[in-house]
Formats: structure tokens, C-alpha cells, sequence
């Protein structure tokens, strides 16, 4: 069968997956009256904060289809706008699906540890297969049509441009989600921290806190629909970057069309493989829960070994043969996928040590939090800024083997391999959401204290799968960015080859570039935190002018507004997330014209090559920094809640509050928003040079 | 005359200024039997913990210059110890002024704050003269030394490894002073304020913590004595690189002589028109403390503008005909020179806007406090990301246009000409302690309250000079850094001229040597935060210790054991500076070797040479955003005391006072040593290169 028809029909069996499964989640009980109405809520408030993300993203969306159309054709604008439909689909099902679950996960508590589990990972499970799923179907359909009913060879460049535009349609709302999304859940969390733990003396999830609902919208629309934006996109751009940098680097296969489509293939065998390994996650004796987690992970990624040698062998038949003219063969192909799954494992274990409560790291930083808020953020800080070694060396370490056993290609097989995982990854990590918003919703409907037991138990395994899931994410950007840099470099000498451009370090406007390059993360991280702050700030004013105007909130005799404090939020995290996100849109375009303009083009062309690399070389570390520090401060809390420094009301505890809430930002909102920054700046340089050579040649 | 010899008699004025300065400052009064009974604990205490440090640095230094010298032969090892000892000279003067003038200027406010501005101004003019004057002398009198007596070519190849062995001596004990005097002066401060302020509720500064000495002691050790080696390293190496490189690169030259020693008198010029600024700093009608430091600043940089250009006049003769065959001429290496002071007037003005309490950044950490201690270190760290941008523009900008006035000798003249204001700086920096010394001894020995206010006065605006200085160094270190880079590059070919090293973006081992660069101040940065925290956490437990132990403390009836603490935080400082000191000494070495016997020597090369940019890519992000932010949290603090949100003792003091604590040793420790870090990576490569040679030929 047809590579590209069998990728397909592999994309379309997660989708079958998520519809089953759904119908399989949303048939269990879904509690009583009470646990119905909060969820009624926290669904209607994230709905009506979607529906307002979506259109925003909608008129900028519409905005850039037409500079698409204008400056690379029809079919390019097409493809950004398959990408970006799709990723906003990804993320509204996943969203849908957890609103529902959590108050299903809450009710399944009640009968134990295993039916809340089960009902939680089942209905991350359904986000995750449905990104996986409806990534490869949106790169697969596209390259479907292009190369047949629209009968353009594989490499031809109408598709290798097609396939960028549908990358910079999914990194778009990407971008948004992330950022939108992050400032919502970040800002109505501190706020509610502030004013509900800090002033009020009210426990986390307290129905008197006006800002509980909007906390809870919160982790559906950041931590679920925005990460799944997020890991979209990622997928997106990994798969087609590879699949591109085939089109444009190998030489003397006379037919590409097999090589082009073996990525998707590898993403369509390892759906199966994430589909069964979501079966294995299950509670074992010691009722470990991140044991489970593991369980399910290693039955994927081991089955994922011979499934992608399968792949391999199916689609280049020979794997010892050299492949056209190039030094490598299949099998060292092949040594680059089970690096990528080696590379995803020792992230995973790495990500854990950071930010599980048995570890060295998350230990310090409650230890610190014994002699005050100071020591604690300090402590926090340090942690995150360590927390960027180990992973730096594993990529490193990867970049290197990669490259020896199969060059560029190499790297691009070893970050597809990765983002093959995505479903089994996503899953992990999407079912964070549903048991956070399920403890809120045992808190709010007053559950039995056994209930939220479990639901914490659960969360605090979902922190860690949170945090491993950006750490994965921006690992395989860092593999990534090589890919797209090697595109753009080949790029470059196709569309202009009278240019000598030097991308020596000895050439002072590759370090101008470098250093603008490594600027923007930091601004893009500076404008996150700001937001979040001020977003939070107006939540806290808002819910003390509540408690003023109406005291029967305290005493349970009235209920507060929480549709108000929702409906502040999602104007504040719509109107923050605007700036930041066009920032990278627009730099590779005016560090190029500006550079251009003072040096010459093959400086400008120089100094964005730099601009894309210094972006990876600094952003890599502030999203690792960020999103492992964010999670070891939350489980530095909840490891003193659990009993130890004083447990819950100590000075240690209050402490590791406010290191929780600066971690907040830090690993949900500026953090994991970084990924995408990375991938559009990219993106965008490519397209970039696209348009100026159609515009130089028309 | 010879320029050298003018330089070296330049070098000398400055050491004449010091010397009668030092005996006007030291006849001043010293003040009441109380205060001189304060001080002279302080001064006991600095010097304990100076001469452990110094013993340590010595140990670690012999080994050093004895690797230097089997590797590189005696003359480098000579400079290496030159190097060594005089950066530990300029730091152990300026301490010992330091810890002379404190009470003396506590004495001095008594009569008025125009009093103690000069007398802690003169303080620190003394320390600012040393600095240039003993860089310059060490750096001419060696390089009088070889091409005088030794009878070297100016460009001969002993020459250059010389001048490059010395810039190492500096650096090493540059970064141990650096490390060790700020692990010891935060730990104290942060530990002092953890329990007094924050557990025993009282004052900073109060005579009943046990930690307040040593908090005094660490002013000098680390804001004086570490902060006068670090800028001694910065104008050694600025100044010898450019030596360096005018050696390597300019062509066409018969006599290398005048060229080469140009930089030197540039400094020597500088030392004279720095000399004559510091008289100009005066208050106005206005009382403006800040405005009277514009003044002396701007006197001098005004002055240097027509000095600068008869130091060149001089030694070219003719400004207008293109050096050698080179492209440029005189007069744009003057140009380079304007574009250094605009550089240095930039920076200084953006570190104002980003740490002063007059301007938006310090007012919004201030509004943050007020909603608690989690916004007011959020909206911390987002300035604190936010302050990286306007410098790198100015930086990428200076980049630009001095490498199109004069290519890359045009960089170094830019950078030369920002050191050579260096001794007003230091000036400007080393005043702050001084004042923060006289506030403790003013609040210790019981003075009215009125002379706290003048001290208080002027130590808020300490807190933007020393921000100031350390966004200078750091700025500078990015002109350098491109300077090291290009004799690195220069060097490989002279010394290797059979590999070819593709320094290309392209090649992969340029990416992995940029990334681990990228990673080391994170990591260093890492180790010096929780060096603090540790250290900080011992103190707290000291204290507690004290105050159970010696209930009479808290009632004035008995005195704490200060000493007990000083010692106790010496100990720790010295024994957690080792560590992170020797990272960027073995991180060059290890990443050469390991690349070359995975990929060969030339990838080794390159990856080295990648390194030596990735680290300054990384590191002056890292140390932008640690120093600003740090001096925006501890004015912001100042802010609220002035009586903005409650003043003193309010919730949004509490939560100021927090992120000040987390500033600490953003600002003090981690930040300020990321500068020596990232030229000791550069100049072991350089030594390397140059011993690897050395035994290839040998």
C-alpha cells in the first residue's frame, strides 16, 4: 500500500481511538448534583474563554492567511490554514473532553485510587491521540493532495513551501494557545492563591473564593487545551521539518516519494504503539502512581523499536544499502529513531529527579523554605537554573551521535522518532488537568477528605508528566532547530545561489544575530511574567472588592460572583497575549530588513541564519530553567503538605506558597511558551526567504 | 617620550592620587570611642576573611602558574603572577580604605550629607584609582619589560602569550574574589536579615543580631574588595586584547610599537581626566545625590573625548592615512573610541532608568508588593528578563558600527576606551559600601536618627552605581568577548595553519560548543545561588543558636558572639567558592579534548571556539538580568521604606523585603561573576592553543 494512504489510515485509527474512548469516559457516572452544577461552571467559563480565543486568533489568523496568499500563493495559504484549524480542533476536543472527565475522575475517586486513575489517564489519553492523530492527518492529507490529485513531484518546491505554511498555521495558534491560555490558568491561580490562601486563610479550591472557578477554567484552557496546541505544533513542524530537509539535502534517489513519506509512517506505527501502551497504565501493588505512568511509557517506546524498524524496512526495503548517494544507510536511520526514544526516556528520568518530592532537588527547596520566603525563592532558583545541565548534555550528547551515524538527516530522524511518542507523551501529561480540576471539584462539592486524598495523590504525579512534557518539547526543538537551520541554509543557496552569505562565527553580524537571537526569549519570558502579574493583581482586587461588597461569601449565607472573576480573566489573558506573540513573528523580518539595509543582504541573510540558531541557544535554557524550576516549587509545597517541616499552616508552608506562585508563570505561561517562539521564528525566516525569492523572480 | 613609559608614569599618578587622598580621608575624625569600637570589629573581621581568601587563591595560584609555566615556559608564568598579586594588591587597598572610611564618613554625616558624599566619594575614588592605575602599571610595565630590557619584538610571540598569562593571573583571582566575596557578603546579609528583620523583628542593622557584623564585613570583602579585582581583570584583559590582536592582525605596520602601546595610553590619558572628574562631584542646590555622581562622570568623559584624541595624535601621528594596510585610519579608531564612552553613558543611563526608584521598573516591583511575596518576585523576575534588552541593542549596535569604522580592531578600541573610564566607575561603585558601612555603624553605635537618613540617602543611590558597574563590565565583556574570539581564530591558523576549523553555523560541533557555552553560567550560576542559600541557612541557625542560648541578647543586657558568625560564614565562603571557580578553568579544556577524540581535532577547535561565543551568548543574558533585577528589588524595597504602600513594617514592605533577599545574590554573588567567568573561558582557550603548540612543535 501507498506510504502516504497507510499513514493516513494510521492517523485516522487515533481518531477512532479518541471517539471510543470518549464514549467510554463520558458513560461513567458523573456525580452528584452538586459536582454537576461546579462543573457546569468551570465547562461554561472555559468554553466562553475559548470562543473568544478562538476569534482573536481568528482576525490575526485571517490577517496572516493573506500575507501568505499575497507573498507565496494559494496553496501555501491553504496549508497554514489546514495547520491552523486543525491545531485549534486538537486543542478544543482535548479541552471538551476534560471539562467532562474531571467531574467523572472526581465521582470514579470515590470508589478508589484505580477508578480515578483509569478515568483521568483515559481521558488525557483521548487529547493525546487526537494531537498525535490529527497532526500526522493534517501533514499526511496535505502531502496526500499535493503529490497526487494536484500531481507535484515530492520535492517539487510548491510542496516543501506548502508544508512550511501549514507548520506556520499550527505554530500561530500554537503561540496563542500557549500564551493565552497560560496567562489565563496562571493569573486566575495566583490571584486565587493570593487573596484565598495568603489573606482570606481559605484552603486551596475553597467554593468562597470568587476566583476558584476561574482557577479551575484555568487548567483546562492552559494546561489542556494550550499544551495541546503546543505539542501540535511541535509535531507538526518536527515531522514536516524532516520530511523537508529530505526534499531539499538527498541526493540520487530517483524516486523521494518513499523517503519523503517515512516519517509519517514512523508517526503512524507508533500511534498503534501508544494506543497499546496506554492499556498497560495500571496501579501495581505499591499503588505507585508515576509507576503506572512508567509502565504504560516503556511498553510504548519498546514496542515502538521493532515497529519503526518495520516502518523503515517497508519503505526503503534495503536497510544496509547506502540510501542514493548519500554515506548512510537504513539502519543508521534506524540507530537515529531508538536514539530519539533513548533521547525522550533520559528526558523523562531527568525531568523527574528536577520535580518528583523523592529527589535531592524539590527536598532542597522545602528544606529552604524552613528559614522563610527568601531562602525558599533562592533555593528555587537555583534549582531551576541546574535543572538546565542535564538535559543540555543529553541533547548534545544526541546531536553528536545523530550526526555521525546519518548527518543532519540523523538529527531529523532522531527528533521525529521523539515526537512519534507524542500520543503516549500528551496522554501523560493531559491528565494532569482532569485530576487537578477533579480535587477542586471534591473541595467545592464537599466530598468526603479520602476523595481529595486521592485526587492529590494523583496531581502531584501530574506536575511532574506537566513538566516532562515541555522538557520534551523543547529537547526535541533544540534537535529540531538544526533541521529547520539546515533548511534554511539549503533554502537559501537554492533561491539565491549568485549570494556568498558566511555563517562563520568570525562574522561579527552572525554574533549581532546570535545575541538578538538569544534576546528573544528573555523579552518574550519578561513580557509573560508581566502579564501574569498584572492579570493576577487585577483577580486579587476583584476578589477582595467581593468579599467587601458581599460579606455573606465568608460565611457561607451567599455565593460569589465567579462568572465575573472568569470573565476578567479571559479579557486580561486575551489582550496580554497579543504583543508577545507577534513578537516573534516580526523579528526575523525586521532584524533582516534592518541588518540588510546597514550590511548588505548576505549580512541580512547571515544575521537571521544567526537570529534562528541564538533563539534555540537561549531559549532552550529559559524554557528548561523555567518549567523545571515552576515544577519542583509546586512539589516542594506539596511535599510539605504532606506532613513534612510542619506540614500544612507552618511558616515553612507559607513559605513554599509563594514559591509556588512565582513558579506558576514560570512553568505554565513563559516557559512552555517559549517552544513555539522558537519554531515560528523559524518558521517564519524560511517562509521569508521563500517570498523574497518568488518576489526577486516574479 | 615612549609611549610606554608615559603610560607607565600615568599609571603612577594614579597610585600618587591614592596615596595623598588616603591620608586627607584617613585624618578625618573618626567619630565616638562606640563607633571606632564598631568599626574596628569590622575591620578585624574583613581582614580574617581576606587573608584566608588570599591564602586560598595562593594555593590554588601556585599550582596554576607552576601548569603555566611547564606549559607555556617562565616569562608567561611571571605574568600569570604579575596578574595574580597586584589584582589581589588593588582589592586589599581598597578594602583597608574601605573599612577605614566607613566610620569616618559616619562621623563625617553628622555635620551634613555634602560631608559624607565627600568623604565616602574620596573613599571610593581611591579604590577606583588603584584599579586603573595598577591594571595599567602591570599591564605597561610587563609589556616595558619584554620589548625594553628583554629585548622582544612588540608582536613577538612571547609577547602576546605573556600579556594573555597575565589577563589570567588577573582573572583567576578576578572570579575567586568575586565568588568568595560574594557568597560571604550575601549569606551574611541574607541570613542577617532572615532572622532579624523577618523573625526577630528588629531593624537592619541593630546591634543585637549576632549577623550584623559579619553583614558589614561583607560589604567590604565583597561590594569592595571582590568588585576592585573583577574590574582589574576587565581592564587588563580589554586593555591586553586589544594589545593582543593589534599584534595579530594589523598588517603592513614596520613599527608594531606606537600601535600596540596605544591602548595603554589611552588608559593613562583616562586615569588623568578621572582624576579631575572626581573633584566635580558635588551636591547641587537640589541636594541631588545622584546628580552630583552625573557630574564628575560626565567631566570626565568629557574631558576624555579631546584627551583620547592627543593620546592618538600622538602615537599615529597622522589621524587621517589608513594604518598600515589596514582600511582604516586614525581618526576612525577615534571614533571607535567616542563610540566606547557613548557605550558606557548608554549603559549607565538604562541601569539608572531599570534600578533607580524614580522610573517605572523599580515603581511596579513596589505596586507588586502590595498584592504579596509571590507578585512582588514575579514581577521582579520579569523586569529582571525585561532589563536585558535595551543593553544588548546598545551592544549590537555598538558591534555594528565600530566594526564598520574600523572592522574588529574598531571593537577593540571601543571596548579599550570603556575601561579606560574605569577608574571613575569604580569611584562611583566603590562609594556604596563605604555608605552602607557608615549607615551600620551610625544605626550600632546609637547616632540620631538624622544621620541614618543622610547615610540611607546616599546608599540608595550606591545600589544604582554598583548596578551600574556591573551592566558596564558585562557590556564591555561583550565587546571583548568578540575580541578574544578573533585572536582565538587568528592564533589557530598562525599556530595550525594545516587545519582548516569551519567555524560555520552549519558545522554541528559549532552548535554543541555554543550550547554547552551557553550553559556554563547557568550552571555557575546555579552553584553560586546555592552556595548563598546553604551558607544563609547556616547563619540563620547560628543566630537562633545565639539568641536561645543568650536570652540577655535581645534585652541589650549581653552582646552577641560576632565574631562566632564572621567566622562561621568565612569558612563557608571560601570552601563554596572553589568549585564553581575551577568550572569555566576545565570547562575549555574538557570540551576541546573530548570533541577532538570524538570528531577531531579541527570539530575539537571548533566546538572550543563555539564555546567561547556560546558563553558570552548565554552569560550576558544571565548576568544582565541577575544584576539589574537584583538592584531593582533592593530599591524597591527603598522605595516602600521611603513610605510609598505603607512604609516600613506593611505587608508590601514584608513581601519587598522578600525579593530583596532574593536580589541578593542575583545582584552580588551569581550575576557580577558571570564577567570573570566568561574571560577565563576565553583566555584558557587562548593558552591552550598556545601550549598545545608549544608541545606540537616541541
Amino acid at each position: 500500500m501507498n506510504l502516504v494512504t497507510l499513514s493516513i489510515i494510521l492517523g485516522l485509527l487515533a481518531v477512532v481511538y479518541g471517539f471510543v474512548t470518549s464514549r467510554q469516559v463520558l458513560g461513567a457516572p458523573a456525580g452528584n448534583a452538586k459536582m454537576q452544577e461546579i462543573a457546569a461552571a468551570i465547562q461554561e467559563g472555559a468554553q466562553a474563554y475559548l470562543k473568544r480565543q478562538y476569534t482573536t486568533i481568528a482576525i490575526v489568523g485571517v490577517v496572516v492567511a493573506v500575507i501568505v496568499a499575497w507573498a507565496l500563493g494559494a496553496i501555501s495559504a491553504t496549508g497554514f490554514v489546514i495547520g491552523a484549524v486543525l491545531s485549534g480542533v486538537a486543542g478544543f476536543i482535548g479541552m471538551n473532553v476534560s471539562v467532562r472527565s474531571n467531574v467523572r475522575t472526581a465521582a470514579a475517586a470515590q470508589s478508589g485510587l484505580q477508578a480515578g486513575l483509569t478515568l483521568a489517564f483515559r481521558a488525557g489519553a483521548i487529547t493525546g491521540m487526537l494531537v498525535a492523530g490529527l497532526a500526522l492527518l493534517a501533514i499526511a492529507g496535505f502531502f496526500w493532495y499535493l503529490t497526487g490529485p494536484a500531481g507535484h513531484a515530492a520535492n517539487d518546491r510548491v510542496v516543501v513551501t506548502g508544508l512550511t505554511a501549514l507548520a506556520l498555521g499550527a505554530s500561530l495558534v500554537s503561540i496563542f494557545a500557549r500564551l493565552g491560555g497560560g496567562i489565563f490558568t496562571k493569573a486566575a491561580d495566583v490571584g486565587a492563591d493570593l487573596v484565598g490562601k495568603v489573606e482570606a486563610g481559605i484552603p486551596e479550591d475553597d467554593p468562597r473564593n470568587p476566583a476558584v472557578i476561574a482557577d479551575n477554567v484555568g487548567d483546562n484552557v492552559g494546561d489542556c487545551a494550550g499544551m495541546a496546541a503546543d505539542l501540535f505544533e511541535t509535531y507538526v513542524v518536527t515531522v514536516g521539518a524532516t520530511m523537508v530537509l529530505t526534499a531539499l539535502l538527498v541526493k540520487g534517489v530517483s524516486n523521494l516519494m518513499p523517503l519523503m513519506s517515512l516519517p509519517l509512517l514512523i508517526g503512524g506505527v507508533c500511534i498503534v504503539t501508544s494506543i497499546i501502551g496506554t492499556y498497560f497504565v495500571r496501579l501495581g501493588s505499591s499503588n505507585n502512581i508515576m509507576g503506572a505512568m512508567y509502565k504504560g511509557f516503556l511498553v510504548t517506546a519498546i514496542l515502538s523499536i521493532p515497529a519503526i524498524w518495520f516502518a523503515m524496512q517497508y519503505a526503503l526495503g534495503d536497510m544496509n544499502t547506502p540510501i542514493g548517494e548519500e554515506a548512510y544507510s537504513g539502519r543508521m536511520l534506524f540507530y537515529c529513531g531508538l536514539l530519539g526514544l533513548a533521547i525522550t526516556g533520559l528526558i523523562i528520568w531527568i525531568t523527574e529527579y528536577y520535580t518528583g518530592t523523592n529527589y535531592r532537588p524539590v527536598k532542597s527547596i522545602a528544606q529552604a523554605s524552613v528559614t522563610g520566603h527568601g531562602t525558599n525563592v533562592i533555593q528555587g532558583l537555583a534549582i531551576s537554573l541546574e535543572a538546565t545541565a542535564l538535559p543540555t548534555l543529553v541533547i548534545v550528547a544526541g546531536i553528536i551521535i545523530a550526526f555521525k551515524l546519518a548527518g543532519l538527516i540523523g538529527i531529523a530522524y532522531a527528533a521525529t522518532s521523539m515526537l512519534a511518542l507524542a500520543g503516549m507523551v500528551v496522554a501523560l501529561d493531559a491528565y494532569g488537568p482532569v485530576t487537578d480540576n477533579a480535587g477542586g471539584i471534591a473541595e467545592m462539592a464537599g466530598l468526603e477528605d479520602s476523595v481529595r486524598e486521592k485526587t492529590d495523590a494523583l496531581d502531584a504525579v501530574g506536575n511532574t508528566t506537566k513538566a516532562v512534557t515541555k522538557g520534551y518539547a523543547i529537547g526535541s526543538a533544540g534537535l529540531a532547530a538544526l533541521v529547520l537551520f539546515a533548511a534554511y541554509t539549503t533554502d537559501l543557496r537554492e533561491f539565491f545561489p549568485t549570494l556568498t552569505v558566511n555563517f562563520s562565527l568570525e562574522n561579527p553580524y552572525v554574533i549581532v544575530g546570535l545575541l538578538l537571537g538569544a534576546l528573544l526569549p528573555y523579552l518574550f519570558g519578561a513580557m509573560g511574567m508581566t502579564a501574569v502579574g498584572r492579570a493576577a493583581g487585577d483577580v486579587v482586587v476583584d476578589v477582595r472588592e467581593q468579599f467587601r461588597e458581599n460579606p455573606g461569601i465568608m460565611t457561607y449565607a451567599s455565593k460569589p460572583d465567579y462568572a465575573r472573576t472568569v470573565d476578567l480573566v479571559t479579557k486580561a489573558a486575551i489582550k496580554e497575549m497579543i504583543v508577545p506573540s507577534l513578537l516573534p513573528v516580526l523579528a526575523p523580518v525586521v532584524v533582516y530588513f534592518v541588518i540588510s539595509a546597514v550590511a548588505g543582504a548576505e549580512n541580512g541573510f547571515a544575521a537571521l541564519g544567526a537570529l534562528l540558531l541564538g533563539v534555540i541557544v537561549g531559549g532552550l535554557f529559559v524554557a528548561l530553567s523555567m518549567t523545571s524550576g515552576g515544577g519542583a516549587w509546586d512539589n516542594a509545597k506539596k511535599y510539605i503538605e504532606d506532613g513534612h517541616h510542619g506540614g500544612k499552616g507552618s511558616d515553612a508552608h507559607k513559605a513554599a506558597v509563594t514559591g509556588d506562585t512565582v513558579g506558576d508563570p514560570y512553568k505554565d505561561t513563559a516557559g512552555p511558551a517559549v517552544n513555539p517562539m522558537i519554531k515560528i521564528t523559524n518558521i517564519v525566516a524560511l517562509l521569508l526567504l521563500a517570498a523574497l525569492a518568488g518576489h526577486a523572480a516574479g
